[in-house]
């Protein structure tokens, strides 16, 4: 079974896959902070994902797609690329399924998410980054073993389970200004412009890419999918190459638009959350909170949403970060 | 005004002060971790104070000692000695209240804690530990200026006020059969108590100390009030001295006991919470996780709470926490 087959997701879709999920998610707190409130000067909710099980909204996704596979296809069991959130997100999502899962990692990759991986249940099989193609090889393995392939965002059942994160959101405060998504691959952004259109909410979504990885807004601005690789980038989780055509999509139509954060923005964003808001959020976690911050809308006192998408970084190098 | 002067608290009072103090400090999220629960064998509720305003509890009491004071004695403002999380809670309660708010704290204390008192409004006052008495320097200031002293722990309406993060948690997570709750003066724990009897709830409610500090634990096996002067602990915010005799009161009568934990055990639990569950914890706010993992009681199996007390913790040696 392939993605392509699948029709695309509707803002219906996310609703139901809120219902489904159900028990199985955790409902995640959404913070407030005076201090943040000051910074930013506006009234800011945060929407803490890194609090979601498996530490990040990756989880969502991975576990809408596997509820949603026959129970014959659960039996065989689902296989995915990722080198980091999806792979943990697929493992657990599996274990709670009872399905098997495969995730290929890079051999290269943190060796600590390969254990979590191995840990929540999932077989891992590493891949030479320079010298295999992990999709051809993820394709190629799911035909030899009779396994789903569910890829991090470019997959109908993960943009709606990511979906229900703002949908959560929304519905918890209501009439917010503004929402402000970090992007990756597109899923979690694609995710939240559903939700936002299923509740009919009046509110303006932008997506937050590292500066250097700004595929999605390149795209944007040309009309088409635009490529870039090996961006460099300490926001590991938003180093997708591409958006999909599902995510540009939808992305492509609803987005309010798309802004970018430097590094050390993501670092001065990193570290407040830790000294003032007592989260542990990784880089990619931090883009929602550097795009309100310093991408140039004007928010000052307006409600503003920020989704921080994950908590998922090795101790030594968070360490490094805070004591920098 | 002097807190000899009032009565001692009563489990009304806790659930008189929750509904004084709605709308003002946060309800704040009860997380579960699958990796908590693995590892304590148990069902854990985590009640994260870290994430109250001013990143503790003691917030709660100082919120609900500023509210009770007469409009007059407000007008002239309040004043207390702490060198840390009351500091910046009555600084804050103050600002909230209309109240002038004075601090006395160490000279050699933790600059970035002076500057986060002094932002929220407060006046600092340093003096020398090894020379002044902070408390008769208090209660001097206090007839000076015409300002009440809210001591930290040992009074009525702060006890009330930290019972309440307790109260939300036997709330929201009914039938717990255990809690455990950090111990420094005591007024956590004492609140907590209150909490459980105001609901009827069958918890065993266990106290944590630092075992360098044990002063709650000697307390209760001497049957009178045992002092540990300078006692040595990474847990800063367990330091107190000495119960009172309020506090030392409402222990004696209702606490199942009190156990200890180990630096090296409040370090792992610490880390543990920034790796897994991705929240920011100072030494003293492990106390109850360390202290469910390694105080010997038999919690296999059982449903469990654990106070968190706070996030207060500077970057700086946070991050060498986390390192090493």
């Amino acid at each position: 079974m392939h993605a392509a087959n699948l029709p695309a997701p509707t803002p219906q879709d996310v609703l139901d896959a809120a219902q489904r999920l159900q028990g199985m998610v955790h409902r995640t707190p959404v913070l407030r902070s005076g201090m943040a409130d000051r910074l930013l000067g506006a009234q800011v909710h945060f929407k803490c994902e890194s609090l979601q099980r498996t530490g990040s909204f990756k989880f969502r996704g991975a576990c809408n797609a596997l509820a949603l596979l026959e129970p014959e296809a659960r039996e065989r069991g689902a296989l995915t690329f990722s080198a980091g959130n999806h792979a943990q997100a697929i493992a657990l999502a599996g274990r709670l399924h009872d399905a098997p899962t495969l995730v290929l990692m890079p051999e290269d990759g943190s060796a600590s998410k390969m254990a979590a991986a191995r840990q929540y249940g999932a077989q891992v099989v590493t891949y030479d980054r320079q010298r295999e193609d992990r999709e051809a090889l993820a394709l190629q393995l799911a035909e030899q073993r009779g396994m789903t392939l569910i890829p991090p965002s470019e997959h109908p059942h993960v943009i709606a389970g990511q979906g229900t994160a703002a949908l959560e959101l929304l519905q918890e405060v209501p009439r917010l200004d503004y929402l402000f998504v970090p992007v990756g691959g597109g899923g979690l952004l694609s995710g939240s412009l559903l939700a936002a259109q299923a509740l009919g909410a009046q509110c303006e979504i932008h997506g937050v890419e590292p500066e250097t990885a700004n595929d999605a807004q390149q795209s944007l601005r040309a009309g088409h999918i635009v490529r870039i690789d090996n961006p460099r980038t300490i926001a590991d989780g938003a180093q997708a190459n591409a958006l999909g055509p599902l995510t540009f999509d939808i992305i492509r139509q609803h987005a309010e638009g798309i802004l970018t954060a430097s590094d050390l923005q993501l670092m001065q964003a990193l570290r407040f959350m830790a000294e003032r808001m007592k989260i542990v959020v990784e880089p990619t976690g931090a883009l929602g909170f550097a795009g309100a911050q310093h991408g140039g809308v004007d928010i000052r006192g307006k409600r503003v949403g920020i989704v921080i998408s994950g908590g998922n970084v090795d101790l030594p190098r968070y360490a490094r970060f805070l004591a920098d």
